[in-house]
């Protein structure tokens, strides 16, 4: 579980993502913070196993998580937490773990502050938590909310990048991946005998392969990834020693 | 269960995504798929009401597939169709549905074609598909493979696209939604009590509120979607008697 005032990062393997709101299935909205989550945890070491994406429905939001919270080791949601109709996360994470809604009063004054004399009761919907929850990130002015393992985070890609900032302060894997990519100048069936080798002689390094069909620079990237830097870059010299010379763009 | 060589298209409600790929989990590839298939099936009235995605695990994704098929009318899969040994789709289907995979005679031939001399073994893994699925969109040189009411899609952006405009010619929900769109200089809070109002006067209208706080522009955008025009349009008329004029940036 992660605790507010931690003073060292807590250690977690896996995790999970539920991305909520209508506006994302229906096509309104391209999702960002996707990607970014990722990248974070992958840098981090931390395995984003399974992601969701569902509607503002507070049934379907609360079932999820309290799945997604008892198989992960950490959770992290994105959106709803804004103050109107279709926004249902805080409720539904306290329905998730059967808790009231509480205000946060560290919320309110920040909010209050914020608004000054335009404050209003629906403003303040935005100072609401899941009882018992944490804040996360003391030096932050908008620390963000964990309910048990369920770190709550705002859908809008700025704020959503900020708390990222913060995840990184209290948790991290076992061990951080180390990551090289090769761009190859081969198209991907070319290059399926060379991979098969490298993928068998190397169980411990997860290698991806990446067509490009329209890329003027190269037709495939290869990545490696391993939590051992050695192993990977065994790896990575194993595939470069069987590629031709001539099918080599680069090594990122 | 969609069949090749439907004359009209068939009908369904409901629809679930599987997106497939360790590099959409591990921040490597923001998708870009996922939006694009949101906004065709809103527009053919078909409701995305799920989506996962996944690493290329191919007991992950048959376990998953099972259930969103049995679950709703017609899933669509991206991603995973490559040569290569991270690309496990076509046999994940197959072992959801406890079916061989086989060779397809017409991509058999489409990828000798294509490759001439040098097509290879590997080359040809891309003809496999799971015995029995139908092929759709006959006018295409590509079609698109339906393995029972699952679409298996590619991951490739562009190729995606393409194998959505014969989703298009093969589906369509039971009444397309219609959509409208208010810009409002208002931030989000101070639209609550008008939302409220709307949302509980219209109740088959959907109203989505998303703000943008870095905008130069407007401060929130609303949303109205329903099936039927009319009712659609009380809620956004009801919506703009409320506003204070000087608060509409513009409809769309």
């Amino acid at each position: 579980m992660t605790e507010a005032g931690d003073s060292a990062p807590r250690v977690v393997e896996t995790a999970a993502a539920l991305l909520i709101g209508n506006e994302l299935l229906s096509g309104k909205v391209r999702d960002a913070n996707l990607e970014r989550l990722g990248r974070t945890l992958h840098e981090l070491g931390i395995r984003l196993a399974r992601v969701l994406v569902v509607p503002d429905e507070r049934e379907v939001i609360a079932g999820e998580l309290r799945e997604l919270s008892e198989a992960y080791d950490v959770v992290f949601t994105s959106g709803g937490m804004g103050p109107t109709h279709d926004d249902v996360t805080i409720v539904a994470v306290a329905q998730a773990f059967d808790c009231p809604v509480v205000v946060e009063p560290r919320f309110e004054e920040l909010l209050r502050r914020l608004y000054g004399e335009r404050c209003t009761e629906a403003h303040l919907r935005m100072a609401r938590i899941p009882s018992g929850a944490c804040l996360a990130g003391d030096g932050n002015e908008w620390p963000a909310i964990v309910a048990r393992n369920v770190w709550i985070l705002p859908g809008l890609p700025e704020v959503f990048a900020e708390k990222l900032a913060i995840v990184r302060t209290y948790l991290r894997g076992p061990r951080p991946f180390c990551s090289r990519a090769v761009l190859a100048a081969t198209e991907e069936p070319g290059l399926v005998a060379l991979l098969d080798a490298v993928v068998s002689a190397h169980p411990s390094v997860e290698v991806g392969s990446y067509p490009k069909w329209f890329d003027p620079e190269y037709k495939t990237r290869i990545t490696f990834d391993a939590p051992d830097p050695d192993a990977m870059r065994r790896a990575l010299e194993h595939f470069l020693s069987l590629l031709p010379s001539d099918a080599l763009v680069r090594v990122e």
